[in-house]
């Protein structure tokens, strides 16, 4: 069995969203599996200048337009969370408290967060929502909203956003495989060429 | 005969030369022509505040791989331009006086602009490069060191800027179709896929 592919992605990003639908789907057409890790992008857009799309003149009224064509290309409903953007923190943790008990249904979860933001736009700053969701894949949201006021999975997320600056990860999607770095939704065609072909 | 693509692109923009190579084909397909734009990124930088592509943290050392990657997956050579990054003023004054003699021959010039920086590793802020090349295509290059340094053909490159920037183009390549955006070379099958269907 090769190694699985590590996908970095904020729970606040659209084109994260689209790739979550996809990239387990991509591993394991080439006997892969998918090893996930929200972030938080709020570092990276420091370490590179940057900030959220739609906050930048030029970039934020294309990217708009951008969710939209690529939620109706790739046959995903699409609409914006009213608390858009933002860092996500609650379901960060909770994603990384869900993913010490057991990573199957901690990816669950991460989907159930993306689909609750994008699919359905509720706010996941809510932590109602964020608890709504926990019970839904069958963790107990006491102890979630519990677990991630504690220092433990407060660092599980600081180390994962760590890494993933280490890593060189800098947006979301971003997705490496055998050490190959491929940055957004738009390179999970290459991700899958790069699984077929062993690489060019 | 349905309107022409508009393509915008930096000559020292490596992802522009990867466009360079495909965007006439791919509009031809669909019965369509292309106006070639070539613009100057510095005024869009600042108008999004950002900065070229390797003198970002993180992205710059993504990018210089992808570059490479990137060639290799299209089969093109690649290779960088000693004065990388820069404003060429002089090729993009070049092109505009062509452009104002015959379109097609300007195209050719824009193309062998594009060759002599990416596949040769040539510097366009040589005056003798630029000169060679448009001799090269049939052009009197002495009428060309004449005309860009004259206020008509600076102010042409200067309007060709504004208008794009006024069109929301913030990066290289930039292909508009009927009044549709499109920002990348990553984004050229979409284009090819929105000329083929009519839009989504």
């Amino acid at each position: 069995m090769s190694a699985p592919l590590e996908f970095y992605f904020d729970f606040y990003s659209p084109y994260g969203y689209f790739a979550s639908y996809k990239i387990d789907a991509i591993a394991a057409r080439h006997g892969r599996t998918v090893n996930w890790h929200p972030i938080l992008l709020g570092p990276a857009f420091k370490a590179v200048g940057s900030k959220p799309l739609l906050e930048i003149p030029l970039v934020g009224e294309y990217s708009a337009h951008d969710f939209k064509r690529t939620a109706r290309l790739e046959g995903v409903p699409f609409i914006m969370p009213p608390t858009f953007p933002g860092a996500t923190l609650a379901a960060a943790r909770a994603f990384y408290w869900a993913n010490s008990i057991d990573s199957e249904t901690a990816k669950t979860l991460a989907k159930a967060f993306y689909k609750a933001a994008f699919a359905e736009g509720r706010d996941l700053f809510d932590l109602n929502v964020v608890a709504e969701l926990t019970t839904q894949v069958g963790f107990n949201a006491d102890e979630m909203l519990a677990a991630i006021q504690t220092d433990a999975i407060k660092n599980k997320l600081k180390q994962a956003v760590q890494d993933s600056l280490d890593k060189g990860v800098f947006g979301s999607p971003f997705v490496i495989v055998d050490g190959e770095k491929f940055w957004g939704n738009d390179r999970l065609t290459q991700v899958d060429q790069w699984l077929a072909t062993g690489g060019w």
